[in-house]
């Protein structure tokens, strides 16, 4: 069951993985587009109606649809693209010098011209032509923009890899969908693109090896690089794919060869300095696996900067993301390291080192309770994998901290020292950042000592769909928004409440695990929950202030405003969210 | 130190305990009244300047007042009272008949008329004159409550006992102060009152034997008995006398004799029923005390109310109290009683039946996760002790269950079975009762089995001081506004904001901690703390909309307004609080 706490049928359930950008029909009938053929393709799986993947080759589809009464919806509009880009093939148009392609396998045939990555993103818009990549391969879709099934979302792959999209709607692993794109062929990455690590040869610019990005992200910060999916890609999926992870760094990518790469532990109550080596990590320890959101202290950030201006990035609602980790657990390398619990009163913090360092050579650092690194409960990991995939450069390789229920900012990335002490991290970001204060408080007044550095994050949630001043017609009568929520110190999110009149009535939404079935042992529950709404457009309303609030297990809910939260560095942004939206009627 | 957040000289801790009542002359040289004194004799214990206990005597107690600067302060107005009350026993009063006395020692030369305790409740107000008890006699001090330093506190005690307030209140702890009470004797206390085991005989009324409570407690239920204290009482000390701890019974008072009690231990994975008697637990066992808030999931529920009608008992914001329990572990017990933890995965929650029955032979019942039970970091106990006595009658005598950090619906009093289970206790109290949900349910849709039973307890603050709808005279430019926070599961308290323009602009109070200079291991901040803030009174503001709000080292915090959170129990109201009062100038 995708859905604990209620019981759905397949046409309810159909509903939910709908886009309100291909809406069209009764909501029964009609499971739509890209969501609506996932949906099909899972329930196969669970041994309801369906078509097996197998039947989904190229000569059985047409049929596949009928089963499904899917007329008007994902498949059929794949149909149509068919038909149409068939027609386009036969006739002059934009792409004239590129042959129809049966197959994706016979392109070896032409040979096309050789473009770099950075060719590629500047296609990012109609009027610069859209292209995307594949394989190694590059496409012109403009003219299939209008004619994708899943609607404008194919904008979001503008001028970037196709992959990680695809990997987020599964419904294109299909055979049909590949030679639909064939047809758009135009030409080829270059094979150090290809390999992804083309970077500039620029020494005098600390940032210059920093890896490629995906375009779809919205960037916030270049140098250190900081960007956040767009929001609609963060609710696709409880689990968040690697390319879209929200990134947030302090300093330049160090790039660290795994052959030598060295862990050191240190520190009071250990006999001695501990040094082990990536393969010691992976062969030494029990591999253990957690789902986890991590989120930035200052996601939502851009909010309190509307009450008045803060000190820090411009995060949106983004800055937040959901993975699978991999890796062993820091008690276990602690008590390898000659550790003995209670033995030494004295350690109270694990204080971590990255390999990220600034101009003067200071690294990241940070630190949590020993308590939290300790306990069996505590789940924090030294994570080398991140969504069965080797740990990306952005996201620590080759090993980073991740603490389950703990602020983004004390998983430490590039991880090279562990420390225990008496003491937390005197790192900057521990002891003069990441911490919250009254509103009353400005840069004259503000005394970092008096605040505890941020750990367990309080309760968060946020809407992803619909977007701020979106215009929605009314060409159904259903209404979805989705969002996500989640609480820190593994608290569970039991109920999403959401609005359309500004918090005067409410409903409540329909929850999805990232754990599947299985709910999460008591004050583990690491990962977020998605959330959505299917409800009737409000009669007689053209304007809707929607506002969601989120509890978790020990009834904690969100503030209903920013000011009174409101605080110098713009952290701990976790009143209800809030857009408004128009209504329009055809 | 007191607080060990914030550096106080003595002029700023003696305010802190200063009064409103007693206002009088500016705030550094004046450290006022009773709490002046109690906060002397405090810093004497420290070394500090003031006078010793031992020079309390009453040949020295004026040189003692001249030496604290504390010209019109509270050893003063004692000196005052003794006066004018030496003056009106020289002189016909109404209590002519009574002589006066030199020391309550001597007492046994006059007979006195004896009264029932349901007597003296009827000596509330000044019009039916003022009287109290103290250890057996009965004393009519209306004469004195004007000239009483502590202001008008002193009604608070009306119709009932003294002791508890001057347990909380040390200065009463003089000669002199009671040589001007014994001034005021009308009588004594009958035999049967004085051991306070007074019932109605009447065998039709279950609640016939229920102990006898103070009336300073402010009753919402008479049978079953529930009672909050007022608000004022509870701020000022972190430990709440036990007399005026919140009652919360849902059933009669179970009498049960200590000689012949038992608690069963029973359920999945022990290997038999264990039978401890209380002589079992207080000698097998290492007796452990914690401090542990217990707050009743429906404390201020009045102001759900004034939304819109809930069900239940009318809290007001003391249905919250905090005590030194002691006892022994509950973990203990069931290691003791054979229970391998991580050897039987089926057991998940303890259960725990009261004695306490209703007319079907029902009793009170309630569960908690085993996690929790069973956790060296829990501090769950099974307390016979509370505030260093006897546990008492309305708190569970002869053993109750204290399961710090959680809803006190959990710590179930009179313990008569612990059984070890499957399941949550399928109680009418765990299953339909003590839940939350969202503003939109009502009693026809409502289903209980959608939402968890509360443990855990949101962050919640109050304003003890002043009153809504105060008129508070602005004889002196400080404006003192006083309450508690407390946050459930352990969750430290780390600021309190406190604005008087509701909401607009904050300040931070000062915090004061129930466990002295030590804080809390992290994640066992079971005791509330107490706040207060002295401001000047804003100038040109006639009307001040006070509000309250806590954050704690989870950074959760309150939200800001009751109808978002109101639901159909009345229960988890942890809005911001909110009173308005008017300031006027003499």
């Amino acid at each position: 069951m995708l859905f604990p706490r209620q019981s759905v049928g397949l046409a309810q359930a159909c509903f939910y993985f709908s886009s309100r950008f291909v809406r069209r029909g009764t909501p029964v009938l009609h499971p739509h587009a890209c969501n609506g053929l996932n949906w099909a393709r899972r329930m196969t799986s669970d041994g309801s109606q369906g078509p097996g993947k197998k039947q989904m080759g190229k000569p059985r589809w047409r049929l596949t649809a009928a089963g499904l009464l899917v007329g008007t919806g994902a498949v059929l509009a794949y149909g149509l693209a068919q038909e149409q880009s068939e027609h386009a093939a036969s006739s002059p148009n934009d792409n004239s010098e590129v042959p129809l392609q049966d197959n994706s396998t016979t392109t070896a045939t032409k040979v096309y011209p050789v473009y770099s990555r950075e060719e590629v993103v500047k296609h990012r818009t109609l009027a610069d032509r859209v292209w995307v990549t594949f394989k190694g391969e590059i496409f012109d879709i403009t003219d299939f923009v209008g004619l994708h099934p899943g609607g404008n979302k194919i904008m979001l792959a503008a001028g970037g890899a196709l992959e990680p999209f695809w990997a987020l709607y599964a419904v294109h692993s299909q055979e049909h969908v590949l030679e639909i794109l064939s047809q758009y062929k135009v030409g080829e990455l270059s094979a150090e693109d290809q390999l992804e690590k083309s970077y500039s040869d620029d020494v005098s610019d600390p940032y210059a090896r920093d890896p490629q990005r995906h375009p779809a992200l919205v960037v916030n910060s270049l140098k250190p690089f900081n960007a956040e999916p767009p929001p609609e890609i963060l609710t696709e999926d409880p689990i968040t794919p690697n390319t879209f992870f929200f990134k947030r760094n302090h300093l330049p990518v160090p790039h660290v060869d795994p052959a030598s790469y060295k862990l050191e532990i240190s520190g009071t109550g250990l006999p001695d300095t501990l040094t082990l080596t990536l393969n010691d990590l992976k062969t030494k320890f029990t591999k253990h696996t957690v789902i986890a959101t991590l989120q930035c202290a200052g996601n939502r950030r851009s909010e309190m900067n509307k009450v008045k201006t803060v000190k820090g990035l411009e995060w949106g609602r983004g800055a937040i993301s959901t993975a699978r980790w991999g890796g062993v657990r820091l008690r276990d390398v602690l008590l390898h390291a000659g550790y003995k619990p209670d033995s030494c009163s004295l350690v109270q913090h694990v204080q971590f080192e990255g390999l990220d360092k600034d101009v003067t050579g200071t690294s990241y650092g940070a630190s949590i309770p020993l308590h939290k690194a300790l306990s069996e409960d505590g789940d924090v990991l030294l994570a080398y994998e991140m969504n069965g995939e080797v740990l990306p450069l952005d996201h620590g390789f080759p090993l980073r901290v991740v603490v389950p229920g703990v602020v983004g900012a004390r998983n430490v990335k590039w991880l090279g020292k562990i420390i225990l002490s008496a003491e937390e991290s005197q790192s900057h970001w521990q002891q003069n950042d990441y911490k919250g204060f009254s509103p009353s408080v400005d840069w004259d007044t503000v005394d970092f000592s008096s605040a505890p550095a941020i750990q367990e994050l309080p309760i968060q949630s946020a809407i992803t769909e619909p977007e701020n001043g979106a215009i929605l017609e009314k060409d159904s009568d259903m209404l979805t928004i989705k969002g996500y929520a989640w609480s820190g110190g593994g608290r569970e999110v039991v109920r999403v409440d959401v609005s359309l009149d500004g918090g005067k009535t409410w409903c409540v939404a329909e929850l999805r695990s990232a754990e599947g079935e299985e709910a999460p042992p008591l004050g583990k529950a690491w990962a977020w929950k998605l959330w959505q709404l299917s409800v009737p457009f409000p009669p007689d309303m053209n304007q809707l202030d929607i506002v969601c609030k989120a509890v978790d297990n020990s009834y904690n809910t969100q503030p209903d405003t920013v000011a009174p939260i409101w605080n110098l560095r713009g952290v701990l942004c976790n009143a209800w969210h809030r857009v408004r939206v128009t209504v329009t009627t055809h």
